[in-house]
C-alpha cells in the first residue's frame, strides 16, 4: 500500500486505515450503510488536509425515536418520520438532534484550527506537539485561492492578483515555511525520523522548539460532537462569510451528514442554509413589495404552495409570519 | 416594613432587601443607573412568584469593547455604538454579547422551574428541599389562564372554558394543594415554623417527604446567564408557543433587560423577537408574490426604505437576500 | 409477550424492545459484545423505573486512539492500553475520555429527575407532559428506605422509624399520589386510555393539568452523555452523600459503564471512588502520623508496593505527594 | 503618558487606561476594594504579555449568599462565612462558586492561546487579524527558561543548555520571528502604521497573510468566566505539569483571585493547590505506613488536629478517609 502524499497519510498509516476497514461486527445498533461504505477513509480538503469519519452514532431514526422517547425505533413510516424531522427543525426544537454523534479525525492548518475551536460545545483531542514533532506540511493556498483585501467587507477577501504576484507570494509562503521549519529541528536538534541533528549541542524542549512554526503548519485532531451542534457549525462555516480554508473543511462535512442522516439534512438545506431571516423593519419593506392582488387569489396561493413542496400548515404558518402576526 | 404576601417575601426579607438597597458602594466598573434603580427589588410575576436583580456586569459599551477589544471604554459615539451592536446581532457575531452577564434571584413553581433549567448554559442555585422546609405557597392560576387544550396545537392550550367549571378546578387545584402541604407536615412531623406536629412520632427525612408536594409548589433559585445566552432564553421563552406561565416570566425579564442594555435590546427586538425565518421553499414563494414593477423602481425602494430605517447597506443585503443569491 | 408492571413496560412496549434486540447489523464501527448483550433491555431501578442502554460509541480502545489521535484503532496490546488509560485518569487528561458516549433511556421520579437535570453537558429529551398524558405511576419507597432526618447531616437520612409509623407513611403518599392523579383525569377530563371523563364538561389543557401532579410521579427521558461526564456523574451520584433515590440509578449505570469500558471502569474505580482527596493542612496531620522507620525501609517500601499493584512510577509520585512536593 | 514598551501598550491605550480609571460611579452591587484599586491596570506576563482585569461580579459574600438563596447578603459573620465557604469547596459543591464572575484582558503568545481556549467553558472575544493587522511583537524566551527536552516526561522540559547555545537559539528566533512580519507586511503591502509597501502591488488579504506568522505571534483577548471554571483552570495551570508559558499567566492570575476572593482563594489553595490526591492502591500503601500507637493516642491526635487548623467535623472525616470507610 502507498503513501498518500495528498492528504499526507504515510503507508503505514494506510495500512492501519485498511486495516480497521477490514473488520466487520455485528450490532443491534442503528447502522447506516451509507456511512459505512466511507468509514476511516480520509476525504481530501485543502493541498494535505482531510477529514475522515472514524465512528457515529443514530441516524434518521434516533431523532424520531429521542423526539418520541419511544421504546422501539420511534419510525413508523419513512414519510412520516421525514415530516416530524422538519416540523422539529423547524419550530426549533433542537434536543432530539443532540441525539446523534459523530466522530471526525481532521488534518487542517493551525490557521483552520483557531477559529473551529470557538465552537465550544465539542469534544476534541489534539495532536500534542509537547509530546510529538510536528510533520513538515504546511498549507500553501491554491492560486485561485490568494485575494486581496475586500474593499466591502473589513473581514474578508474579494477580486484578483496578478499572476506574477500570485507566483511570487506562493514562493515567498514556501520558502518561509521550509526555513521556519528547518529552525524547529535545529532547536530541536532532531529531526521527524528521530536523528540528531548536531551531536555537540543539547537541543531545545518539544514545547518551546514549536513557537517558530508558522500557522498554515498543518495539525490533527479528533473533533467529536452531536448533530445539532453540528449543523450549528455548518451554518457559520458552510456561509459564504466564512474564511475559504475552514468552509472547505464544513462542505466536505456537508458531504458526509448527507450521507448520514438524509431527512436531518434536508431539513437544515431547507431552513437553515437555503433560508433568510428578515428583522421586523424588513419585514416592514416586504409588505411594500407584495403584488396584493396575487396574496388574495386563493388559487394563485395555492399554486404557489403545491409547486413549493410546502404542506399546508407550513404554508398557513408562512402567511401569517408575512402578515404579520 | 410589612411583609409582601403577594410575592411571598416576609418582613425580615423585605427588610435585608432594603438593606441591601441603602448601600452606596464607590466603583470604576460600568454601571447602569437605569438598572441600580431597581437593584434586588421584587418584580411581582404569576401569584406569588418574583423575578429581582441581585447583580450584573457590563453594559451596552462592554459589548462594543469586547468586539474591539479595545483598552478603553470602546465606545465612539452613543450612534456608532448602536450601529455596531445591530451589525453584530445580524450577523450573529455573537460572542460579544456573552460579556455582559446578569444574576437573578427567582420565585417561580417547580412547574416552570423544570422547563427553565433546559437551559444549560447558565448558573443555578436552587433553595434546598433536602435541607431545608418549603414555603406553603402554590401555584393557582387566575380564571383568566385556564383554558382547554388547543385542538390545532398538541401542546398548547386554546379557547374558553365555563366560568362555573373554572371556579371549580381552580377549588380542586387549592385543595388538593393544601392537602399535599398538610401531608409534608405531617410526614415530616415539624411545621415551617419548626414545631413539632406530634411528639409521640418519629418523621421522615425532608428529602423524602418533599416528595409529596405537587408541582405547582413554589421553589426559588439565584440564576446567573451572559446575555448572549439570556437572549437565546427569551427568544424562545417569551414566544407565543411557549407556555404562558414561564412567558409571564421571560416577559418580566424583557422589562430588565431593555433597562440595562437599550442598544442590544433594541438589536434583539428587530432581528430576532420582532423578525421571521423564511426557509428556501418559503422564500420561493414569495417571489411568486412580489410585485416586480415595485421592485424595479428605485425611487418606491428608497422610500420604503427611508420608511424602514434600515440602513443602506443592510437595504442591500436585504434585497440581496430576496433575490437569492 | 406480557407486559412488565414491575418496571411499567407494556406488552406493545416489551414487543417493540423485543424487535430491535432481533435485528443485527453488519458495521465497521468498535463494537462491545457485553453491551450488545444487553442493549435494549430495562434494567429495573427503584419501585417501576428503569435504565436501558439504547446505544453507545466506541470502547477502551477508542479512548487510547483518541489520546493518540492515531489511524488505526490506537491499542497495541491490553495491558499497555490500559497502562495508558490508568495514566490519563490520574493526571486527569479527560478529553480521551470525552471521546465515548453512551445513551440511555429512563423511567424516574420527577424527585430523580430534578437532581439528575443539574448535570449539564449531556443531551436530554424528556417526555413532554405538554403533549401527552403521563402514567398512573408514582414511586413508594419501600420500608428499608423510609429514615428520619439525619441529625448530623442537614441535608440527609438516617436512623430508624418504627415499622407502623411507617405503614401509615407509606399509606398517605400512596393515597395522597392516588387522589392526585384523580384529579388530574378529572381537570383533564379525559383518561390515560383517552376517555372522555364527564362530557359536560370542557376540561383544562395538559400543560395545566399536570400542574397537581406530585414529584413522585415517574417521568422518563432519554440521556446521553460522553464518559467523562459520566463518571463525574457517577463521582458524585453514586457517592454515599447522594439522596438514595438517585444512588440507586447511579449505581445500576456503573454496572452497565463496568461492562462497557472494563479498563476505563477500574481506573475510574481506583481513582476517583475509591480513593480520597487530603486538603494541605490534612497532609500536615498525615505526616505527624507516619512511621518514619517504615518509611525509611526500602524493603518495607517495595513490600507495600508490590502489595497495592500501583506502578514504580506510580509509587514514586505517591512518595512525592506524601512528603510534600 | 508614555507608552509602555515593556507589555506593548502604547501611550494612547494607557491614556485610555488612565481615563477609565479615573472614572467614580455609585453603585449597589457588592464591590472589592482590592480588586477596584487594580481594576483596568496591567499585570506584565512573559516578555510582552499581561492580564488585566476589566470587570468583576460578586465577592465572597456572593458566594454564601448563592448558597443559601438568600434575601440580603446571605453573610452572617466573617468567620461563619468563611466556614462555609470552605465546607463548600471540601464537598465540592461547586455552583455556589459559580456565582462570582471576572473578566480579563490577556495579551498573550498563540502559542498559550492555543492551549488556553481548551478551557470551553469561558466567554472569550480574540483580536481578529481578519480584520486587523497584528502588532510586530513576539515571544522571546528569557535564557533561564530555554531547556532541553524532560527525559523523564515526554511533554515537559527539564534541565540545562550551555549558555552560548542559549545565546544562539534566542538570535535564530528573534530572526526568524522578524523575517515572518517583514513577509506578513510584504504580503499585506501595507505596514501596521497603515502605509502602502510598494505601490505597483496589489497585496493579500489580511486572513490570509497571517498564515506566515509562527505561534509565539502575541495575539489578545477578553476572557470572561466564573470562579469555579477559573478554579478549575488555575488547578491545571497553576500546576508544576503545566508549561512554563501558561503557568506564568495563571500565577499572575492567582494573585488577583486571592485580592477578589480571600475566603475561597484560600479554600482553593488549601483544597486543591495544596493537597493531594490518593487512589484506592495508594491509601493501601497509606495505611501500611502509618503508626497505630499515634492513631491510637487522643492527646497525640488532638495535638496533631490543633496544630494544622483543621475543624473537629473535618478531622474525623479526615480519620474516617484514612482509615478507610
Amino acid at each position: 500500500m502507498a503513501s498518500d502524499k495528498r492528504i499526507g497519510v504515510s503507508a503505514a498509516e494506510q495500512a492501519e486505515i485498511a486495516a480497521l476497514r477490514a473488520e466487520a461486527h455485528e450490532t443491534r445498533r442503528a447502522t447506516v450503510p451509507a456511512l459505512e461504505e466511507i468509514l476511516y477513509r480520509p476525504i481530501p480538503v485543502l493541498d494535505h488536509g482531510f477529514v475522515r469519519v472514524v465512528d457515529y452514532l443514530g441516524d434518521d431514526g434516533a431523532i424520531v425515536q429521542a423526539a418520541r422517547v419511544s421504546y422501539g425505533k420511534g419510525t413508523k413510516t419513512v414519510s412520516s418520520d421525514r415530516g416530524l424531522i422538519r416540523y422539529l427543525m423547524r419550530h426549533r426544537h433542537t434536543t432530539p438532534f443532540e441525539m446523534c454523534e459523530i466522530k471526525l479525525h481532521v488534518k487542517l492548518p493551525i490557521l483552520v484550527a483557531r477559529q473551529w475551536i470557538r465552537h465550544r460545545t465539542a469534544n476534541v483531542n489534539e495532536y500534542s506537539a509537547r509530546y510529538s514533532i510536528l510533520d513538515h506540511e504546511f498549507y500553501l493556498p491554491a492560486p485561485e485561492h490568494l485575494a486581496p483585501q475586500s474593499a466591502a467587507n473589513r473581514q474578508g477577501r474579494e477580486g484578483e492578483i496578478p499572476e506574477a504576484e500570485k507566483r511570487e507570494m506562493r514562493d515567498q509562503i514556501a520558502e518561509l515555511s521550509d526555513r521556519a521549519y528547518q529552525l524547529y529541528e535545529t532547536l530541536l536538534n532532531e529531526t521527524l525520523a528521530g536523528e540528531v541533528v548536531d551531536d555537540r549541542r543539547t537541543g531545545l524542549a518539544r514545547e518551546l522548539a514549536r513557537m517558530v512554526l508558522p500557522t498554515n503548519t498543518y495539525t490533527q485532531w479528533y473533533w467529536k460532537v452531536d448533530l445539532h451542534n453540528l449543523f450549528h457549525f455548518l451554518s457559520l462555516r458552510a456561509d459564504a462569510h466564512a474564511q475559504y480554508e475552514i468552509r472547505a473543511y464544513a462542505e466536505a462535512i456537508c458531504g458526509i451528514v448527507e450521507k448520514w442522516v438524509p431527512a436531518a439534512w434536508g431539513a437544515f438545506a431547507d431552513y437553515r442554509l437555503g433560508g433568510a431571516d428578515f428583522s421586523k423593519p424588513a419585514l416592514g419593506v416586504l409588505r411594500g413589495l407584495i403584488d396584493e392582488t396575487r396574496l388574495a387569489d386563493e388559487a394563485y396561493l395555492e399554486g404557489l404552495r403545491e409547486k413549493s413542496g410546502l404542506s399546508a400548515r407550513e404554508f398557513r404558518e408562512f402567511l401569517a409570519a408575512l402578515k404579520g402576526g
